[in-house]
C-alpha cells in the first residue's frame, strides 16, 4: 500500500529556511523511513522569489502568497520561518485554524503567544512544534513536554544565546575587550551586523519565557522577565573572576521561590569547576533540576547553520 | 465528563520499583494532569508479598501472579522490574500479546531482545518504552527515537555506568586503589556486593548495545560488543593520565566506520579539558554526533534511587 506523501510549505527561506530546503530535498529516504510516509516540500514562500535559483529548487514551488499557503487544502505541515513576531503569529494562527499542523522556530512568537497559540491548535486538534526555538537542534522541548513532565522542576540555569556565549569564551581566554570580541564574532557569522537583540539579553529572555512556561506549566507573561545583556563586562571582570575560581556567563535563570517563580537573565559567576562553565564558544546548556529526575544538563549548538 | 483511570500493574518492587510505587502514590494530581486521566496502581506482583507493609500499600493490591497480572482485562499498563533476563522476557512478551502497554528498565532484556520486543509491540499496537534502561531519568531514548530520527548518528560516546564512573572519580581525585574505591562505592550504595556486572563492563555493553540499536536503526547483536572493565587499573595511571592532561573514564563507544558499526566498552584515556572528563561521581553523560545537529551531550543521574 502506498502512502499518500505528507505535504509541507516552508515559510520564509533565509539562513535557516535553506538549510531545512536542503535537508527535505536531500534526506529524502531517512525522512519517509522515520515518518512512514513520503515527505514533500510543495510549496516555498518567500517575497524574494528569485532565490529559488540559489536552492536548486523548482521555480513553480516558488510564491510570495503566504495567506494562500496556509489555507492551501493539500498543505499538512506549515514550517513557519519568517522569524519576528507579525506578520509571523497571524500566518501560524491562520494555518493552525486550517487544521494545518505548524513547526515553527520562532522564539519572540512563542515566547509572547505560545499559551494561546497552543490551545488553538489544541482546539483545533493539530500539532504545534517549536523545538527549535531553545536551544538549536539540541531535543530539549520535546523532553520537557513529555519525559520531565512526572517532575516538578525547582530551577532551570541556562546558556542559551550562542552569540553572547562566544563573546564572553573569546573575551575570557583572549583577554580582549567586548567591542573587539564582537567584531571577531560578526566577523565569523556568529553575530549579525546588528547585534543588539543578543548581546542585550533579549534573545535569551524570549527563550527563557518560553522554557520557564514549558518546566513551570504555567502562563508566563514575558513583560515581567528581568534582562540584562553583556556589553557593559570589561576585559578585567574575567581576570578577578578567574583569580575567584569563577567563570562568567551570560544566564537565563527560573527559579521556584515559594509560590512564585521568578525569571531573570544577565551575566553571572559560575564555579569554573561546574559543567555550565565549561560551556564555550557557540554551545548552549540547559541545567534542570526536577524532584524526581535530579540535576539534567542538555548540552548541543544552538540555533541558526552555525550558531 | 470523568475518564476512565488508566490502571497499572507493578512487576517486581525492589528499590526501583518501591521509588516507581512512590511517585504513583505522591504524585497522582500532577500524573493525572498531565496523562488527561488519573492513572491507579491496581496491582504489585512480588514474590514477597510482606513488602506492603514496608510501603503502606493497601494488601490487598500485591498478589504474587506474575502470569495472570500480564493478562489481567483491567490492566492498562505493566510496568516491568523484576530484572534480569528470564523471567522478565517472559512476562514483558506476555504482556504485549495481551496488548497491555509496556515500560521497563530492563536493559539486559533489551540489549538481547529488544528488536523482537519492539515488532511483538508494533503487531499488536501498543507501546514498549525503555527510558529508564540506560540514563536513568536522562530523557534519552525518547530523543533518540522521535527528536534525532532525521539524523544519520556518526558516534556515540557515552558514561553510562554510575558505579564504575564514582570509582574512577575516586581513584583519580583521591589518588586510592581500585579495591578501597569499590569499598567506598560499596558503603554508600553506589556498589553492589557483586559489583562485577558493573565494574567488568557487562552493564555498560547492554546500556551501549540498546544506544547502538536506536542510533544506528540496526538490530544488534549484543555478543558482538567487546567490553573491559576497569578492574585493572592502578592508581599511578591516574597520576601519568592527569600529567599528559587527560582523564580516564570507562567509555560506551559506538561509532560508523564505512558501512560497519563498531560497538565497544573500555577505560579510555580523554582530554581532561572535554566535557565528557567533567563528568564526576555517579553522573551518567552521552555525547552524540549526528550530521544535522552536530554534539549533543546529555547528563544527568544514572538508574536506581542513588545512583
Amino acid at each position: 500500500m502506498k502512502k499518500r506523501a505528507i505535504n509541507i510549505a516552508l515559510l520564509g527561506i533565509g539562513t535557516i529556511g535553506t538549510g531545512v530546503a536542503k535537508v527535505l530535498m536531500n534526506k529524502t529516504k531517512t525522512l519517509a523511513r522515520q515518518a512512514g510516509s513520503p515527505i514533500d516540500l510543495k510549496l516555498v514562500v518567500e517575497k524574494d522569489t528569485s532565490r529559488y535559483g540559489v536552492l536548486g529548487l523548482d521555480k513553480k514551488l516558488f510564491t510570495d502568497d503566504y495567506e494562500k499557503a496556509v489555507k492551501n487544502k493539500d498543505i499538512d505541515i506549515v514550517i513557519e520561518l519568517i522569524g519576528g513576531e507579525y506578520p509571523a503569529y497571524d500566518f501560524i494562527k491562520k494555518a493552525l485554524t486550517n487544521e494545518k499542523h505548524v513547526v515553527t522556530a520562532n522564539k519572540e512568537v512563542m515566547a509572547k503567544h505560545g499559551a494561546r497559540l497552543l490551545s488553538i491548535a489544541r482546539e483545533h486538534h493539530v500539532g504545534l512544534r517549536f523545538e527549535a526555538s531553545v536551544g538549536g537542534g539540541i531535543p530539549l522541548i520535546a523532553p520537557f513536554q513529555r519525559d520531565l513532565v512526572a517532575n516538578d522542576i525547582q530551577a532551570i540555569y541556562a546558556i542559551v544565546n550562542g552569540t553572547t556565549n562566544y563573546i564572553l569564551t573569546r573575551m575570557a581566554h583572549d583577554h580582549i575587550d567586548f567591542s573587539v570580541a564582537l567584531k571577531q564574532a560578526q566577523k565569523l557569522g556568529y553575530a549579525e551586523a546588528n547585534p543588539s537583540n543578543d548581546v542585550g539579553g533579549l534573545d535569551a529572555a524570549y527563550k527563557l519565557g518560553i522554557l520557564t512556561s514549558l518546566g513551570f506549566d504555567m502562563a508566563v507573561n514575558f513583560n515581567q522577565i528581568y534582562y540584562e545583556g553583556i556589553s557593559k563586562m570589561k576585559s578585567k571582570d574575567f581576570r578577578y573572576a578567574s583569580e575567584f575560581g569563577y567563570a562568567i556567563k551570560l544566564l537565563a535563570i527560573a527559579k521556584r521561590s515559594n509560590d512564585l517563580v521568578e525569571a531573570r537573565v544577565h551575566p553571572v559567576l559560575i564555579p569554573a569547576e561546574s559543567l555550565l562553565a565549561k560551556v564555550d564558544g557557540v554551545y548552549n546548556a540547559i541545567y534542570v533540576t526536577g524532584d524526581l529526575v535530579g540535576n539534567v544538563l542538555f548540552y548541543g549548538q544552538g540555533a541558526g547553520r552555525s550558531i
